[in-house]
């Protein structure tokens, strides 16, 4: 059900030839309200696209109608031409769907560079197909539209007390977080007030997609947008609709992870006894950064050397020979010297778990990665992406 | 000729079985002075392996007698037992040389977590044969003795007005700088003091391995070591000696990047009309780290927005809409649109010339690195390093 699982929204996705597969490339997501609240979080990219810098204006008063998003082509790097493509697409939804303009959110996906007359001419095209075809069963046609190299489409869905929400995500390469990372909508029907909404969005960002870093490149147009139609007429307990929303993050994160290009392992890395939790953060995102390590992995070999050289990089507080590395449950290093053999270890599963004890303090992160294989290398070899 | 070129300097290099293939595995040099002055730079990772340790202690008062090296070790990461194994080193090429221990320096390289009792009585063997084999043309032999991964032994010399530089390098991946990076000896027979020495070594370094980031992965081990003999007899100019040391250690570093792992193109990131060199060198760091803009190159495509979603991800001082990029010397991007089709850039050759102009000021920066390959993630994907 996608992003039309709550009540209040209808979706669409339609191919308009974005795509040379002749995928579907255009997906709309309408709030019929009652309420029209809306938040986001954009890319921390200061080489931003150009629906990128046109959203940052429509979310600032927080009222949101409807989302255009497409697929084949990301608007960046295009110039005020490719700008007036953004604008021109809010204003031929607005139209369409009698609102203004300035309530309209755009996302791009695709070729940074790609946004000429031809690319134009598409997405105001789907814009309007789509928006003919809304439905409120049309979650899953949406999830599909906004796909690149995605191998599935990924959406996720929390229920309870009455209210739901529903979210659908885009993302297979170029994961690392900015504010955000990839493309994301997120719906609910629960009563929100726009500064809950704001809050509760950043809040549930911060946890699970700044904490996915597959491959240490971050994107030119990352969106993650939370629509509130307040239709279910349930005010949710804060706290409640917080662990609903990090839920539905961390689901959609774990997902991207799972279908992050060529990848043969989903590294989950747990610093554990930091000092802050920044600490922890930066250490697990310089693990999940060193090539070696992520080469080793894929060679299913357990180097804790690499994490340890990984973790001097830091500015973390730790003791280089005071720390202890688990990988896959199997004690490799202990204060900074070898434990077990590596030979105790199985790194054949897909899913493989990396802790470090940093021996200092009660602070803990997790970092969701991915391992460097040749097929990665092989997929962003080619001019795609 | 390498570290034996310039006059009082002896070296060797031996074979004691710490690689499994049986080549050369362990290199002394000696400085016969007059002079004694030593100066070394070193990783700035705070995981450092104990030849590091034992080696800061050793260059404090810029007096080194000489350096024992070996390959097929890191000896990093070992524990109390690895610490002693270096002292211990010292200790017995102190005892042949008849010289203090404390003027002996240290460098081990190989794999992280290598450092056991086989390790140690092999090091310390290696040592007593290098010593009783040191000859006056032993430089070729060291430079082989201290090679891991790479291919070929890395050598450069530089002779003017009376006065000699000679040097050797090994590295060819964890190749991404701290203060140095990878294992480098730098004999002359200039007369320099201590103060010019540890000042000369420090600029040359700081423009020259300083830029070299083939993979982004910061070594344990690295260290760069300038020894003195003043045998020449000549004091040199100042500026004159300091281009010699430049150009001998950009020699080097260019030398390391051809023979990088697995690379298939040396790509030379040219930053320019920076505001601040600090700036310039960050901006290029930043592309030489960004895996999608390597894997772009090793797939012969300038994908130039790759290259400008990495910029946007600094601090630097820029407009993202008013950076020109050149590929090869084909202008494909200008004031952050496309310029020039991508089917004009020819990345056939190995050698590949970046330019970013930021337009906003004067400074400028080279970076060296290469591209992501397969043959990189194959060679690191077997536990051997």
């Amino acid at each position: 059900m996608s992003v039309t699982a709550p009540q209040g929204f209808e979706a669409a996705g339609v191919a308009v030839g974005l795509k040379s597969t002749g995928n579907p490339d255009v997906a709309v997501v309408v709030n019929r309200g009652p309420l029209k609240v809306g938040a986001a979080v954009f890319t921390s990219n200061r080489a931003k696209a150009n629906p990128i810098i046109w959203s940052q204006q429509v979310v600032a008063d927080r009222t949101v109608e409807a989302i255009v998003l497409n697929s084949g082509g990301a608007n960046c790097f295009t110039g005020s031409f490719g700008f007036q493509t953004t604008h021109q697409t809010a204003e031929k939804a607005a139209e369409l769907l009698d609102v203004s303009a300035s309530d309209i959110l755009v996302c791009s996906t695709g070729l940074i560079g790609t946004g000429d007359e031809a690319f134009r001419a598409k997405v105001l095209t789907g814009t309007e197909q789509a928006i003919a075809e809304l439905n409120a069963d049309g979650g899953a046609a949406a999830s599909e539209a906004i796909m690149t190299t995605d191998s599935v489409s990924k959406i996720s869905t929390y229920q309870r007390d009455g209210w739901t929400i529903g979210a659908m995500a885009k993302g297979a390469g170029m994961l690392a977080p900015g504010l955000a990372t990839m493309l994301v909508v997120i719906t609910t029907d629960a009563v929100l007030t726009p500064v809950e909404a704001d809050e509760h969005l950043r809040a549930a960002t911060r946890v699970s997609f700044d904490r996915l870093d597959s491959d240490g490149c971050m994107s030119t147009n990352d969106q993650v947008s939370l629509l509130v139609s307040g239709a279910s007429g349930v005010e949710p307990e804060a706290e409640a609709f917080r662990l609903g929303l990090i839920d539905v993050c961390t689901n959609l994160a774990v997902q991207l992870q799972a279908d992050a290009e060529g990848a043969s392992h989903d590294i989950t890395i747990q610093v554990i006894h930091a000092a802050s939790e920044d600490d922890a953060v930066e250490v697990g995102r310089s693990v999940a950064r060193n090539n070696l390590f992520k080469a080793a992995i894929f060679g299913n070999d357990p180097n804790w050397g690499r994490v340890l050289a990984a973790i001097g990089t830091t500015r973390a507080e730790f003791d280089p020979y005071d720390v202890d590395v688990e990988i896959n449950g199997v004690r490799v290093c202990t204060e900074g010297g070898p434990d077990r053999p590596r030979e105790d270890v199985d790194l054949t599963p897909r899913a493989t778990n990396v802790t470090i004890d940093l021996r200092v303090g009660e602070e803990a992160a997790t970092i969701y990665t991915n391992d460097l294989t040749h097929d990665y290398v092989h997929e962003n070899s080619a001019y795609s992406s």
